[in-house]
């Protein structure tokens, strides 16, 4: 059986005289992850009052974790010098509530138009939020399992990497030192019996870069279709290098119109380059709202060259509402490609 | 992250020296589309004289639509120079109805040996009418959504994008300046209840081709199973070039034993190139039945250079028994590679 | 349209300054199977007493057969020379109870970690007797119907092709004329009513070349998790080759803790290169137990050169308790790229 195989070195140099091609990267990921009592939600229960009670059954704290993630990307650039792109992400996980495997699959695609600073996006894109500057911050461990943002529970516009995503726009502009963002989600759900309920969603940012410090702040909200106020979120954030220290600071007003979870949400995260090759991450994310998930994490990653690295992180999850915290860790290896 | 960049013109100097190899291309379009009063098939409710009737909800009229098509074809030649290949279409696109966006995914396969003038398709074949020669015409619009073709009711073995398709077999043979096909597609349904139905279709096909016009003549038909006569269909394309301007005239007798589509089809489209970059296309389809769809469309495209393009079209769709007709419209970017 | 080619030859040259890869690989096939009085289960009832009795319908005896598989490899090697590596499968093949197509899907992810001698597999893995020499040994026809392992029931680690497959370890170590092998699946069901049920498996084996003979011998059981005795497989193969001649034998004891399967399994295979371009092949599995299925087969291949070849087969399957044997055949072209 021949191979066929592509060269990723030696195709670049040859990648600036192709009007079009194809694009393959991504990275594969596997490790042990350990979440303390596991469970797996097998079912359902209503008891006599009517309430709905979920059947959960013990899984292994310990699962073998994991993730193979490829980009498909496909490039075009007109005569006039816009150029024009399509993505399609395929991916597979394990299934962390059982530890075994899923199968890999298809997202949602993204097409992006780019002509100097701006930059459309359609199709399922990330919006405003997911987009900005300094808003996951230092997340830690080989799963990203914890990050200063946990205090947020405002669903905003995001990429899917396993799902078909939003159907939705976003525009980028960047100029000097400041960039800005904003995008639209026209979503509509159909509840049945004829009914059609707009959840249009919007959000902005603008993101400012002085030295080796960059300021952002978005704000964004969804249509509640006439069901109470609007729910919004506004969020500020800092990030800034020092040689080899890194650090994010993450405020947010999370107006979900939940009481549990509406309230500030607050977090900081930071990283240490100790030595050529290890790096240490710390993240801590809060909210002042009974349900706001608590996350204190830390975590380091040794790189081996070529692209892959060592990666683990340790930290433990809580609320004030919850019955006891939860501890978090895993340790593996990734590869990019 | 090293990027692995497949340099598409750079690649096609060496591929002569290939045995075997893996070749990607498609096409990328998103954009807005409009269909007026476009709605969304929730449910149905049974009356009480027991007719089914659906239940639909108001969809947005104007929704972005898109479509992400990447051909994974593979390829290799014996030492006889006899070519074998096969096919997986990786696509996504929007969902009309509801304006939301689906996941990719993938069709089933098709397998071809090709020998000088011979080809032989297998699996998830285009058949007979399908491959004919102009059977489409100019379509127009982003989407093509109309076609000379729209007062055709029969249901002929065609490629498959987004399903699985046929498990059939599909011939064509060139011999000078005339082509011939034939396809078969050996289908079986399991109603239940230990039942098999042979639903099996043919198609057979002969072109011609005499300076600059084409003409093109096809017949199939499916069993019925005993139940009632053999649905069939006979069509009858021309179509040619007069420098700028290129047209094509289309009749077809579609007999699908069903009295509201039963008669006689026809169409024609014609496309006009107005200077270096912009061709201006009109299409036309009718039919003599009741329930034979209308279709009238102008469309346009104007050529980006490097495989891009932009594209739009503006529409009517009616019937003999639809209450109104329906305006189609869309705009947006395309670009192949 | 341009369309992006790769060529495999010409590619390979440059392959080793390339730090991350993605590669493709994989084969076609397609062409005609039979099996003697082929039925499709569309359903089932239960009778008076109880029992479930399969509700079969006719199937074509003779079928349009394919397979599309493309192996997407991602590899990457650090500067200490240890490679990771990711792997996703897509595939699609006939449905082989209805004759017709299924669209191409993804499987489970399987990663490695490469270094001298030694291989870890993590993920959707083959185990220990998968990846056993002379396990499968000489498997006959197009669709390799037939094998000398068929008289074995255990459900032993095997990689899945169309599935997710499970999430495991699999480890190998060479040196010198051995090699070692051994899998951990840490399997759990979920029944429902927060029951957890552990079904780990396990298997080992171990390899010794002499000459022009290969002896392996594995042992495997899975967790029967209390409800009576674990099941077990034992197996040793031999395999050798004499200039154009090349054969294996088989023995198993097939412990599955069913009655009407377990017992001594056993087999052999043979192949003959008959001239330059055919390949003369036979196959023979059986084993003691009633309901043990015997395999006899005989089957060719003629290299058509450029990686395609001509694949065809004959065989009986039969079982002490069934009721008739069943013929199998099938002949068609397989193209690896």
């Amino acid at each position: 059986m021949k191979k066929v195989l592509f060269a990723s070195t030696a195709l670049i140099a040859t990648a600036s005289v192709a009007a079009a091609e194809v694009n393959f990267s991504g990275y594969g990921r596997f490790g042990i992850g350990y979440v303390e009592d596991r469970v797996n939600v097998t079912g359902a229960t209503t008891t006599a009052s009517g309430a709905i009670v979920p059947t959960t059954a013990d899984s292994d704290d310990a699962i073998l974790v994991s993730r193979f993630r490829l980009n498909i990307d496909a490039n075009v650039e007109t005569d006039g010098g816009v150029e024009f792109s399509g993505r399609v992400r395929l991916q597979a996980d394990e299934d962390s509530s059982t530890g075994e495997a899923n199968s890999a699959g298809l997202n949602g695609a993204r097409f992006s138009v780019i002509y100097g600073g701006l930059r459309v996006d359609a199709g399922n894109v990330a919006g405003a939020f997911d987009n900005l500057a300094n808003y996951y911050g230092n997340e830690v461990g080989l799963e990203l399992f914890a990050g200063q943002y946990s205090g947020v529970n405002y669903n905003f516009l995001a990429y899917s990497s396993t799902g078909s995503g939003a159907n939705a726009v976003f525009f980028q502009y960047a100029v000097g030192d400041f960039a800005f963002g904003a995008s639209y989600d026209q979503r509509t759900f159909f509840p049945g019996g004829g009914v059609t309920t707009d959840a249009d969603r919007w959000d902005v940012s603008a993101t400012y870069t002085f030295n080796n410090i960059t300021a952002a702040v978005a704000y964004g909200q969804t249509d509640a279709s006439g069901a109470g106020s609007d729910p919004s979120l506004t969020v500020l954030t800092l990030g800034g290098e020092w040689g080899d220290f890194g650090g994010t600071l993450f405020v947010a007003d999370d107006a979900t119109e939940v009481t549990a979870t509406d309230g500030t949400a607050w977090g900081l995260s930071a990283s240490y380059n100790l030595g050529a090759a290890t790096t240490l991450l710390f993240t801590y994310g809060d909210g002042n709202a009974d349900a706001d998930l608590q996350q204190v994490a830390i975590g380091a990653i040794y790189d081996l060259g070529g692209g892959a690295s060592l990666r683990g992180g340790l930290g433990v999850n809580d609320c004030d509402v919850c019955s006891d915290s939860t501890m978090v860790a895993d340790f593996g290896a990734q590869f990019n490609f």
